[in-house]
């Protein structure tokens, strides 16, 4: 049992927390959290399933004042772990490196700290081996997570993907989100958008550019993709359809059946009585796939909060050296998160 | 235990799906619907926890082609029932009236039908016992059933309320619904609002008004009150807030604690893990109540998916002469829907 | 001709600036910023019909560089007014106010500031007299200026208003403002408001209190009043609604012809060919006005980037004593920005 | 001088009507409409600058009710004049067609009747020549029109466009609609979008294909492009930006001035005192153009209020051959809306 520990314990940090919970080779020693934010006091009223840390500069008091139990400091929790999943806000990750080192523990970082945090920036599709054993891992951010797995599916299925040019239309905050947003306004990031520039550190032989535009929505963001084959193939929307729908971490949806645009899958995710209301899979819309000459042009949806879990279980395989290659280890991961189920 | 059929899996028929589940008097015979939503496909992809009836009208073919099993039809589903909550879309209960008189059983209407549809306008509170044996019941509305809570929570502990001044500021629509929004507008009702009207119709000895404005977010009506106490007797924000607390669907929350608003409220419940990031409970804000005159004015939050629930399956009670009187009725749903429990 | 100079070219102020140039009896010697934002940009594009002068700090090149022409720094222009209007981001105008000091001219402040920047908290209405002669008054806030001209018609014409509960549905941004916005979210002030007690200093003969709820829009916040007559006495509809009638600063509008919420003013104003897009009236729906026992209720909408526009011309004529009383000032304000006008 | 009447007095026709009084050469006769609307109200209470008459079916009396006087009904305006626009809903315009017959008109319709009710789809600078003489036009739609006016400006300067493959990020409603609305939604279209079937209608030698996604916002529709040059022929960005800078129609804009997003072209609109906030021009980031390969993208804000009014007139000058060829027609147009002034 490999036993994990998880920095931060906000949106993504409780995921990761379910998602290790879901996983019958790893074993969640605990949470560190610096103060009693509403995700703590619901850890309190769900009567404290795993153990709470206090990360330093927490205030003792504070959990005190609420009656949360704390089960001792951030060195206590390295001292129990093999690896963390670092979901600190940007920016605090590379302070907790320092302390992982020290403790000789290994670490995943999200996708909000800078890549040189980490020896390998990781997706467990497109470069799983390049993690094998190494100690510092970063996991791509939500967008790219998503964005990337649509494009090795393909890039894999039909013999090579030379050129990627995407539009983000990125939700621009959390459903509970006080501190962003935007309100009747959609605003221009400045292009190539980060999430192009990263798909090419990760996939090297792909040239890929594209713009984002921050949307007022909390419930996923699209993103439009136009994929290119090497030496200019031709790939076929019957091609590009088949290869979507036989991946495990891929959904395809039809409008016909009642997907309409990210708040239905929102809402899906919430009718099938998942907690939190989550979704590991990306949808792709059946009905947004076209040729574009001999491109291929297609729409995704981002589950933001939850996108990026399965592929971080997968950097924990990667790191502690579970399984040898990528097929094995998402295969593991996806098992023990029921993806995939659901088409069988 | 008493045999329970929905009609109607919507957002609420759905949610009044899980809270039978959860009653340990009561049994979940099936759901009927009409066409194979998303709703009906998450029932699917969950491997049909309950069964599936089809109401008149229904193309069985397209639940085939779904491969979603069907266990009968409307009256099969009558034909086993004690009583039947009516979930339907505003209008057909009425027609499903015929068919429950015909069939001989029980229905408790949702708020979207018209009075007349039933022998009592209902709420598991404030009228409870005006409830005990009828036929057919009507829920109040989303709003008025929250607003009735902390109203009646006043009239019983504080010597009685005699007017009340409400301001809805009404969510436009629930999460996922692309049939209807709001874009970048507050929008006006014609004053006054129905939930007041409702609210003196169950209790007839206030008079109440108020003015309701439509705004673009999903995440739960917010509405303002003022109440006035019996004889120009004072009502203190200390009373108040003592009242509140000890009310088992009254939730008491503070902006310093996080909750800032609606979006705090939906997250936290997602925050607990609540299947489908639902909450029972009303919230009123500590920070929001002050004092007028004589009067007090405080804010609550709404959770309008399922805020009926409750007073629903106290329909069911009454209905069905399960418990005497509201005291014993509302204590067993909320013991069985384990509200109250969290402040314990 | 009073010779009237403006800090700060944002909303307000280049409002400000439309305003007084309509002024027969003002002259606009030219505004002052602090950057060439897109306002000074426009201000530039339509050829400069007012000179621009640079506030300390200002980058001299950033405005060349725009080949945007300045006529001076800020002393200059202080040099050549009577009365500064100061529309400067919260905060900046307690640091202008001495160097108005310095110069020796008068100033009227906006309502971001705290009320002890100036000798006078001031509605041109509701304390007119208190102004006269004085050397620095301050503007009551967007939603605090139309809500008093409200309450003070009803306190003249109806003998008299002793309590007000508010309930303000607040825009949380400007159309264009990308540094605020919230996504699907309603956002809890602590109350009471500070709108409530910015009332009572102005009126202090009555008590106020209130709750405001921020909401995503940016077309005009919505105030729901609760008044209650002197001596509870009864206010009828009918009363207040001739009252509101004859008020030359506030449009009564009816759901029927098509005013269904805030945005529709917004458009109507376009639709007017009104210069920005810009109303100066409130508007009072008179589908909002129902009775509460014997107090009154209402809703109003504020338009925030153009209502203290009049009351802030109101300021000038009692700071410069250019007209002795409330009324002459304001019916010359009005004669001068057309209000009232569309009445006859 | 020729003579135009206005059919429908909406969102376009207003703005139709301030297009048409603007140019010399022009004379407006008057608009109809069906119904006292908002927009009616505002004409009434501007002082009636133009006549107003009524459509068939109209009420008499509604407009008697509130005073507006009417001049005549669309017998007599199609009478007087010798072009109508045709901005009536959609499908209306198929139903005026046959009054346009019988009374010998021409006319132009917008975007929302089916391409067949027209000899010819119109674009001012694609296709100005097919116009010229005909008697039945339809512009292209507001998307339509913005996007044809920049991949004709690269087509035309850069040595012809093969491919175009688009994103549009559409605003879901106009400000003031109540009619239609997302909240918290992105919803999408089934591809290919309508807006890329059309550009090959008016530019056949292009293929065009795209996705549509729906956005909660009021202030201009957000297209990404990405263009191929012919025969493979790479398009820089420099070059491109060069072609946009040279175009009339085109405002190039950049983030570092403030230009952050279609809320910001929308305030800018307004802060140049434009009547009604309108801006005609398309704007292009400088910032979102990227290469890719060899192909050019980039992202468009649409105006989609006001974008189709310079090409509705070039349409008048096409079908009453008032100019020979394009580049004079819309040179005309473009110097009586003063468009490109702003560069000089």
């Amino acid at each position: 049992m490999i036993k994990v520990g998880i920095a931060g314990y906000g949106v993504i940090g409780q995921r990761l927390a379910d998602g290790v919970m879901l996983q019958e080779d790893m074993e969640l020693i605990g949470v560190a959290d610096l103060s009693p934010t509403l995700s703590v006091q619901a850890l309190h009223e769900r009567g404290m399933p795993y153990d709470l840390y206090l990360v330093d500069g927490a205030d003792q008091a504070a959990f005190d004042a609420k009656g949360i139990p704390v089960s001792g400091i951030f060195a206590d929790l390295l001292g129990k772990v093999d690896v963390m999943l670092d979901a600190a806000p940007g920016g605090v990750g590379i302070q907790n490196k320092a302390l992982y080192e020290k403790a000789g523990v290994k670490a995943v970082f999200q996708g909000g700290e800078k890549n040189d945090i980490a020896d390998v920036f990781f997706h467990g599709y497109a470069n799983y081996e390049d993690g094998l054993g190494a100690d510092y891992l970063k996991l791509t951010s939500c967008n790219t997570t998503g964005l990337i797995r649509s494009v090795d599916c393909l890039d894999k299925a039909l013999g090579g993907v030379t050129r990627v040019a995407i539009t983000i239309i990125r939700r621009v905050a959390d459903p509970g989100d006080y501190h962003r947003g935007l309100t009747n306004a959609l605003q221009m990031d400045k292009a190539p958008s980060h999430q192009a520039e990263d798909l090419m550190t990760i996939m090297p032989h792909i040239e890929a550019t594209g713009i984002l535009v921050h949307t007022p929505v909390t419930h996923g963001h699209i993103i439009t993709v136009l994929a290119s084959g090497k030496d200019g193939k031709k790939i076929t929307k019957e091609e590009a359809l088949k290869a979507f729908h036989a991946h495990d971490r891929i959904r395809v949806v039809r409008l016909e059946d009642g997907f309409l645009g990210n708040a239905s899958l929102f809402r899906y995710a919430r009718d099938l009585g998942n907690p939190r209301g989550d979704m590991y899979e990306i949808a792709i819309w059946e009905d947004s796939i076209v040729e574009s000459g001999n491109d291929i042009m297609y729409a995704i949806n981002i589950p933001q909060e939850a996108v990026t879990i399965p592929e971080t279980l997968d950097a924990v395989r990667a790191a502690m050296h579970m399984q040898p290659d990528s097929a094995s280890a998402t295969g593991k991961t996806n098992e023990y998160l029921n993806m995939g189920l659901w088409k069988k």
